[in-house]
């Protein structure tokens, strides 16, 4: 490709795109009176097309209803509601009912008309949202962002629940003397699976574009990116990735900019879920499982799930012990084609197992790669051509003490 | 039913049955010279049929292949050859050799036919067995066999890796002034999951029996008791439960006596399961999913296996947190038709939540039953007739420390 994506991590994030404002405030939604930012808005005064890819668990919460049927209506949306340390899902009617009020608040508060705003929450599950210190501060973010307040930075930060960092990233590029911006801001960090479990993202961008187009791009970057990472194989009730585009770049997402549009929008997602899986709970290590040779691309997908998901294969890594007869126990009950007189594996490029047989010799080498922070293992099944790339961790004695109650 | 089984926990096992023998010794397979059983033989003079059933896992140990392809044969059967401290698993040819040479020294010990023997090992993945240890051995054991040794006990601890208790169990019933035996040892204590995960469970009966009967009890029963079991959902490469009759009993097993040797079967293999799961890798808590009200009953076990293998449910537990949201997180995900307004589930015969709604006021309740180390949790999904029923575990600060290395 001849045009450049410029790429920067840890930037405002979603206050880049030209026409984005955001804030945040803390509505005591813990109830610990900590000071922590809880609540957060995103607001464009230009109206944007909108896509979204949610959660498939079929216990869904309240928001991520109400934003399914917002963007169903086809509406022209103008921004994002946010709270973090509650999810708002088996709630119940009263969930229901305090889902639609925080949107009426953040519509009426910047002046924006019905059903142009979508709605997330994230954080424990089955208990109401105090909706009594959460509305005046709906209330306060909106004015501040209809201002213009560009508070990127905190909005990043007031979605947070486990998380020990904010999670931003901006790529631009340039197309016909014009430039085109794509921020975003996630948060990660438990109940992170195949699915986006408890994962938000929100993703904002100037281009021009249909709600079509936008969900086509959308949802091929999420399956490479947010879908192939995993922590605790725990899919939540709240998952969510928003894209917003408002247009302000004048330039259109159309057959000539859509490629390099798709690259850029990967490159923010690619960070973005690179970061949650690097600040999953409580983990030490980041494992990149590159399953290729697969019968298909869903055979990949089922055994990088399987090894990725596998508390035995799991806790050897955080022992740094290279286990690989648990990989292959871990393949063997994957739902995939498997001969397991063929199979290759290696610790990034070094051979653990070459048509099935083991390469002893090998082992303190495999042994140095898997006690980094960092390495990937290659599996080729010698089946056919499908490949997956999932991204997983290990698992501490830190995520167990850690989620032992909440 | 008018006819009464009696059942024991905690016996000679498989030596109970008229006329099988059984030996262990100690081949050092482990290198570590410390004495610990680590090889067992069963062995019956009379010929049994024979009945087994196997992990589903596509990476299959060369004695799970070997007993699959003896079976198949349809020849009678004199014993049963296992180690422990190594699976022969992922072993190439070598495991393979090394696995009929196993046989070839049970029988030739024993004076049996070729082909008469089945071989089991259990332990860890990867490496060679250490052959010139363990044929003397195995000689040694068979021989005692051969003599009459009734060494139930001893049998039933040469099979253990990991448990930290010998798992044994007898169930007699009488019928036409004749007394029936089924006698059982098993070992579990990780990969414990669907399908039986690292389990080796050795049944014996002196009633008579074809081996397509046998068949059809053995899994009938095992489906209720060892693939309902879960500690960490991984399933092994060496699971086999084996079931060998020798008719000395000269009962019969037809039309009249199947009920009965079914039912005295499930109390045999029920026991040796719920040994098994208690002795988890560390765990300190056995929790019951009861799930009724599914569309149908494989609904009801991906439910089941969704809540009992969910890492943040199982660090719950640990915690004693009625984290009930963490359940609906959980079956939201099953593969499973679910309407999450009107779902109940209480702990216990305590309710948490009546038709999707919860019922704060119990929470102490809840709380008080999530402490013990044994509780339930009933789910009606209300979805229709389906059931199943799980015992799974906890999930531990020192399972993770237990296994990061092996």
């Amino acid at each position: 490709m001849s045009k450049t994506i410029d790429f920067k991590a840890d930037t405002a994030g979603v206050t880049n795109p030209k026409g984005f404002c955001a804030a945040a405030a803390h509505s005591d939604i813990r109830g610990k009176q900590d000071g922590r930012l809880d609540t957060g808005l995103i607001y464009s005064k230009t109206p944007c097309s909108a896509a979204g890819v949610f959660t498939k668990n079929a216990v869904k919460a309240a928001p991520v209803i109400d934003c399914q049927r917002i963007l169903d209506t086809g509406n022209s949306i103008h921004g994002i509601i946010v709270n973090s340390g509650n999810a708002n899902a088996c709630t119940g009617k009263q969930g229901t009912a305090d889902s639609l009020e925080m949107l009426k608040f953040a519509e009426s508060s910047t002046g924006s008309p019905e059903n142009s705003f979508l709605v997330c929450s994230t954080g424990r599950i089955g208990d109401l949202l105090p909706m009594n210190r959460l509305k005046p501060k709906i209330e306060e973010v909106g004015e501040a962002a209809k201002r213009g307040a560009k508070e990127g930075i905190e909005f990043a930060s007031s979605i947070l629940t486990s998380d020990t960092k904010t999670k931003t990233a901006t790529a631009t590029f340039d197309l016909e003397g014009k430039t085109v911006t794509i921020g975003g801001a996630a948060k990660g960090a438990g109940m992170i699976q195949p699915n986006m479990a408890t994962m938000l993202a929100f993703l904002t961008t100037d281009i021009q574009a249909t709600p079509e187009a936008l969900k086509r791009a959308l949802t091929s970057v999420v399956n490479r990116t947010f879908n192939a990472i995993t922590v605790d194989g725990d899919m939540s009730t709240n998952d969510t990735v928003l894209l917003l585009a408002n247009g302000e770049s004048e330039v259109e997402l159309d057959g000539e900019s859509e490629a390099l549009f798709e690259e850029a929008l990967f490159e923010v997602c690619d960070c973005l879920a690179d970061k949650i899986v690097a600040d999953g709970e409580r983990i030490t290590k980041v494992v990149e499982l590159l399953i290729s040779g697969a019968a298909n691309d869903q055979d990949a997908e089922n055994v990088s799930r399987a090894i990725g998901n596998s508390l035995l294969v799991k806790t050897s890594w955080y022992g740094s012990d290279p286990n690989w007869g648990r990989l292959m126990d871990a393949l063997g009950y994957a739902d995939a084609k498997i001969d397991q007189h063929v199979i290759d594996i290696s610790y990034d490029d070094t051979p653990a197992l070459i048509g099935g047989d083991p390469v002893p010799g090998n082992k303190p080498l495999w042994k140095e790669i898997v006690s980094r922070r960092r390495f990937s293992i290659r599996i080729n099944l010698h089946q056919g051509n499908g490949a997956f790339r999932l991204r997983s961790t290990d698992l501490t004695e830190g995520y167990v003490n850690f989620n032992k109650s909440e």
